[in-house]
Formats: structure tokens, sequence, C-alpha cells
């Protein structure tokens, strides 16, 4: 058990290692006729969502459902953060009301820290500026595990490499996953523009490469991100024609991958500008497997940070 | 038991009795004191709704939740549609959370065909372009059975003349109406001015009328459609005013129906247009009838498409 | 039991010392580790808010769902009153959905009476125009004797000195309090510019001072309104800057209250308005407790509204 989930590197090894056994556990419920255990019956969680983004919250508040928990949608455009109250005044108000916990997503890094101080609710980061999303990773280590038919260990992706193609430099998916992958074992290799690579890379244990074509033939997943327009109008892509020509996923790339190679994308795509292919005409996407194997995670981490100590995970 | 509810064609008529059946216990259910059964816990419903409609939501999502099934608004204003993420990519991703129906409303008609290619979720169309709202039209048989104490079968309202009156042209309640009215046995007569009167209205066995007037003594049921403005702007009506004149509904017209002609009206009425009486006035009016039995018949709907195999009636 | 709760006058003495009772129960429940209780099963409660108040519509909806009825958000943006339905056929409409009671919010004096006429269902006031929001009052009423440990009866405030402070001339919040405080005893100080002192003060047992710093030290609660920006442009307030001089709550202004008296504000506060200290710096600031009561307040007043004759308070 833990109070938050704001970041890979707090979960630590164990703590990825022990959500993603929950994990299993809930994908087994997420199996039966009647997806639904009542473990958090009386339970409240906020989706406090800045940033819109339909589907991490409607993924977030079916895990919670399923849960039997109640989901509730603080709508911030509609809120009185519009009428000049401050974001703690607001967070201490929800919070007041009975809050087992917050789901946030807010363009600004940091934010669910600064939120977790104002109240005992506990936080879960659902996407905070260019930092973290560690929800995301951890579906991505599970679905590279179920694909494989492998339990979670701290060596469980030893062995494996990774390429993560795209924006590397701006996108906390990117982040998340690093710590993640490179905390079970896996060798990370950052593919992209020399504009899109991290500044900072060396601080990680990842490789860096401008060329997709020469590490294409070497990897086990292909992990690409999606393509932001706005990083045209910053001038760090000239042109996102030649963006795809360079980086983007066709079938040709593709064919030139190994036969077990898995493929992988956060969502939303951006046809025709990283995705070239259509990926459900290949077995090895395991693109929908992501969003599936997302409703087990998150009810593992909800599950995890409100179930009343002493519950055993339901089976 | 169907997998989709896209259009009274599709149904059949042994479609739309074994409906209007079921419809009658969950009308029964709904009159207990606790109007809920958990006939479809775990279950999830999401309604994506492409064009703004809160009643039919609502009624959605009220009959959802008495069969105890889940209910999730996709709002698609806030959603990645906005972020170029194709229809398609939106209809897997959400249907891989694990979705058991997609209610679906837009605009363009045969959309929920084409999304049903991309999910094994049920589909219940909710009215798509000019084409189908087989839900509305299956509410509007419950309901004149209902008001005659009749029970549905395929000849159930023969003999019954029913007059549809207004936009019929552009209306996929009158197209459903015209189709679920006629395969139970009915005599549909169409009226309006020409130039909203089906182009093709003989394909469908129906007979239409330039006066309402004139067929105001013979009908049955007289069926009131919501008059757009936006035909107005379309030059297809020269003037809302002299439109309501020949063919709105005030008291002197309905003083002149038979004793026990039904009001009829899908909402939301056009006051002043083509309602110039207060409905409320007439007990033969049976508007709020429909949608009360509204919520009835998606319960049985949904019940239908997602209930168990061998999963008994509630009763 | 009430059909309605729409003003404090309505309810008179024995109402609101009965849903306070009823309230000490809800709380109790809400002290469970499952806050939950059937008593509501299959009860429909529709939000209908024509302001957006999110704090507002979450705490009815946290309440309704604590009693296990199913909370509905009628989004009036969204609406067929965008089409040019009357407002009295959109509650008609929702109405024979089967709810059982609407929470309404409304700019416009008088709505919830108007609404009352055209369905069945109890309507709770949520707030309309200036006039009346009776479970902020009621809330309110709540908390004092809560931080007390008193219990209510028509003399449980008797002897207690409440000065309202800022607009209380515009003020629904102000309206409501004032009845309520005054019902149950209490005396009464308005506290404000002329300008923002109610016309006709003197149709209530009140008080009335310009001077915040005179009266300061000898009341028992300090509630202090939002000062509205909009007061400002109707040039009823000169500058908000000399406003707050005068009407602020500094920790100067705090140092000087009694040792036992309490901090109120019914929220959003407008910090560097009338809010110039951090409230959570004293111990005696209940306006965190005001945010937290008002859930078992609103779950007193659906209880009370809705529950079956005879069904027993939970406790």
């Amino acid at each position: 058990m833990t109070k938050h989930v704001r970041s890979i590197g707090e979960l630590g090894v164990d703590g990825i290692v022990r959500l993603l056994e929950v994990a299993r556990h809930m994908d087994s419920v997420n199996r039966r006729p009647v997806p639904k255990v009542p473990a958090l019956v009386g339970r409240t969680v906020v989706s406090l969502f800045f940033e819109d983004s339909t589907r991490t919250r409607i993924s977030f508040e079916t895990a919670a459902r399923r849960l039997s928990a109640d989901a509730v949608n603080f709508s911030v455009s509609t809120s009185s953060l519009n009428k000049g109250e401050s974001l703690r005044d607001t967070i201490e108000t929800v919070s007041a009301m009975g809050v087992s916990a917050f789901v946030v997503r807010h363009r600004t890094s940091g934010v669910p820290w600064q939120i977790s101080d104002w109240t005992d609710a506990s936080i879960v980061n659902a996407g905070d500026g260019q930092h973290q999303h560690p929800t995301q990773a951890l579906l991505d280590c599970y679905t590279i595990l179920d694909r494989r038919g492998v339990s979670a260990s701290p060596t469980c992706l030893a062995g494996t490499k990774i390429a993560i193609v795209g924006d590397s430099r701006h996108s906390r998916v990117a982040r998340s996953c690093i710590e993640a992958f490179g905390a079970l074992g896996a060798e990370v290799i950052l593919v992209g523009p020399r504009t899109l690579l991290p500044a900072d890379a060396s601080v990680w244990p990842v490789s860096t490469s401008e060329s997709f074509d020469e590490i294409l033939p070497e990897v086990d997943v292909v992990y690409m991100l999606r393509m932001q327009r706005e990083r045209m109008n910053e001038a760090l892509v000239p042109d996102l024609g030649e963006y795809a020509t360079r980086f983007g996923l066709d079938e040709r790339r593709w064919s030139r991958t190994r036969p077990e190679a898995l493929l992988m994308h956060p969502g939303p795509m951006n046809r025709g500008v990283e995705m070239l292919m259509d990926p459900s005409m290949t077995s090895r996407s395991a693109i929908l497997d992501q969003v599936a194997n997302g409703i087990s995670v998150r009810m593992a981490v909800l599950f995890d940070l409100l179930a009343a100590p002493g519950e055993g995970v339901p089976s």
C-alpha cells in the first residue's frame, strides 16, 4: 500500500512489481461475465482534469466503477476556478466533501505533488505537463508481459530492447516509460530527430538514435509516440511530411522488424504522421491491448491506494 | 435476441413485436416502488452523441441504470476526435475498455452501421441523419397500444389510421414510424406541404395529403412532427406563420378529431409553430406517455441486446 | 416530511429543527468506513443548474449517491431549451421519465415555485436569483451547532450574535441565513457599506452596521459573504481595494474577535477581496466544516423528501 501514485520513481521497482501483480488479478475480474467487485463501495474517486482527455478519464472512471467506487467528474471548465477561487481552495473544498482519491491531469509539471499538500486524499497523476504519466507506463509494462505470458518481477524485462520513437523530449509518457521499462531491466533506445531527443538523455540509462531504419531490426518493442502538431509551430520539426518519412511507421518498415516484435502506441494516434500503416493489420499490434489493460492497471492502482488494510485482492 | 437495433427494417415485424412485449414487462418494473432490477450488472453502456440531445441521452442512461448497467457519457466535444483521431480509432479504443453497447446519434445517415464494423459491442441507433430513429418508433407503437389496452401482435394496429403531420421528407422519426406503424398493420397518411412530403413516398405503403383539415376527422392518431427552423432558411417553407396556419394544431382543429383520437409528438415541441394549443388541456394527448414509455422501451432494447442468454425477462 | 425545500420560510422552525436532527444521523453515516445506505435505491435525483456551480452540484450528487439514489445531471447548456422548447415542456418531459426530485439553480427568483406547478417531483432550491438558498442556511446552522456540541431546538441559537459581512443586499445566502439564524433565536447584524445593505432591512429582526471594526469584538460568528465583482461595475462599490480595507477580514481584525468566535464563508472565497487572511491558520475557521456538513444536510433534505413513509432514519 502506498499513499499516492504520482511518478514511477516514487513507486520504485517493488511498487511497480506489486501493482503489476494486482493488475493480473484485476484482469481476471474483467474477464468474468459480471466484471464488478464490491471492494471500494462508498469510496469516492474524483477526476480533476485540467486538460481534456476523455479516454483517460473514462478509463479511470470505468476502473473506479468496476471496484464499486463512486466516480465523480469535476469539470474544471465550469468550476469556481473560473470565479477567481484558488486551486488550493478548490481542492480543500472538494476534499471536504469526502473524497478518497483525486485523479489529476494538469498541463504544469508538479501539480499532483502540490495538490497532495492540501488534502488527505490519495493522488493519482494522470499526466502532469511534460513530467510523468505513471499509469500509462504501468499499463505498457503489463501489456508487454501479458503478450509474452511472463509474470512481473524486478528483472522481467531483462534482455528486452524497446525503441521509443518520436518526441521523447517533451513527452511525459516517454519519461515514465523510460523509468518503468528500465526499472524492470529493459534496454531503451530513444529514436527521433535530434531536436526531439531529450537534452539530458545521459541522465537515464538509455541510448539514442536518429535512424529509425537502423535500429528497427534489433528491437523487441516499437513504441511509437504521438507527434504533436505544436512541435512544428515551435520550429522543432521543419515539416510533418518530412518527419513522417523519417520516423513514421509504414508497412515497409514494419516488415523489417523481428518476427515477434510488438507494436505499441499510447494513443490517440496521429494517422498520416507517425502512423502510416493500419495497426489492425498486424497481430503483433498491442495497441488495443494497452487500452484494455489500462482498466486492469488503474483498478490495481485504485485498489492499492484505497482498499481497507488487510482486504484481500479480489481473485 | 438481436445484435443491434439500428433500423425498424432490420428488426422486422417479429423483432418489433418481441421488443414491445419485453417493454410491457419493463413498464411493470417501472411502476414498482423501487424501479430497478439487477439484470445488466457489470455491463457498460456508452452514449456517443455527436448531436446534442439531452432528453434522448438521459432516457437511455436512465434505462441503463434501471437495469443496473453502468452508463457512461462519451462527450464528443471534448474527445480526441478533436485532436485528429479518426472515428474508427475512437470506437476501437473505447470499445477496448469493455463496452457492451454504444448508443449512437450522428448527423450522418449510416454511421451506426459503419461503427458496427469496428466493434463487437451492440449498436443502438439513437438517430442518424434523416434516416432512422428506431427506438422513437417503438415507443410510439407502444404508446398507442398501451392507451388502447391492446397487446402487441403482427396485426395490432390493423384498421388504425395515423396522420404524420409536418416535415416527413427530412425526418428520421417519420421514416422509422412509417415503417413500424405499417409493419403492425396501420394505415399511414403523410400530411404537409408538397415541399416537405417525401419525394419517394410511393416506395412506402402510405398516402399523402396537403390538407390537414380534410384528413383530420378520419384519423385515429394525429402525430405532429417538430418543424425545424432550418427548413425556412432552405426556402422549403416560405414562412413559419403561414405553415402554422395550414399545418399547426390548434384547439379548433383538435375539436374536429374523432372522440378517441390520440395526439402525439416526438418532442421537443415548437410551440407557436406546429403546436398552437396546449396539449396538457386534452386527456387524449399521449405526449408525456411517449416520454415515460421511452424508458420502458429502451430498457427492453438494452435487455434484449445485452442480457445473458437464457436470462428471463424481469416480471 | 415536506414536499419541497424551496425557502427557509416555508420550512418554518419545526422543519428546520427536524432537518437538522436528520442531518445529525446522516453525519454519523458519513463517518462510517462505508458511508452509504440503501435508503433511496431506485429514486432519481436530477440536477437542473441554469447557473454553473460545480461545488453545489457535486455536493447534492454526492448526497444522493450516499443514499443510493441515481444522480442525473441535466446539463442546461446542451438541452432543448436552446432549441426553443419552453422551460415547462422541459420540466414535464424530464419529469415523465420518472424523476423523484429536481435540484434547481436559476438566476431568476421564484423559478423553483414555478417549476413545482409543472411536476409531481419534489423541488429543492439550490439558489434562485437573489432570493433563497435554503440548504446553505441549513448547513450553516448545523455547523454552528456541531462546533458547539449543541442539539437542534427552536431556541438553540438564542443569545448568539452573528455578523453577516458584505453584500447582504444582493445575496440569497444572506436572505436564507437571516431567516434561519433568526428562527433559531440568534441575533443577526448585517455589516457592509450602505449601498450593499438591504434597502428593506427593517422587515427582518436584524440590525445593521457600517463599521466592521466596531461590531467585531461583540460577535460569536463572523460570516463573510463573497464579494461579487459585478457590484463594482454597477458602481455600488467604488473600488474593491477600498472595500477590502473596510470590510475585508485580515489577521489583525481576526485577532480582535472573541476567543470562541467562529469564522464562516459560503464559498467560493474571493481571496484578496473579502478574505485577506488564510482561514486555515485558525482552528476557529469552520469553512471546511461547512462544506463537509453540506453533504450531511443535503442527505437529510433528500431523505426527508423522498424516503418511503415510515422508513426509519438510518442511524
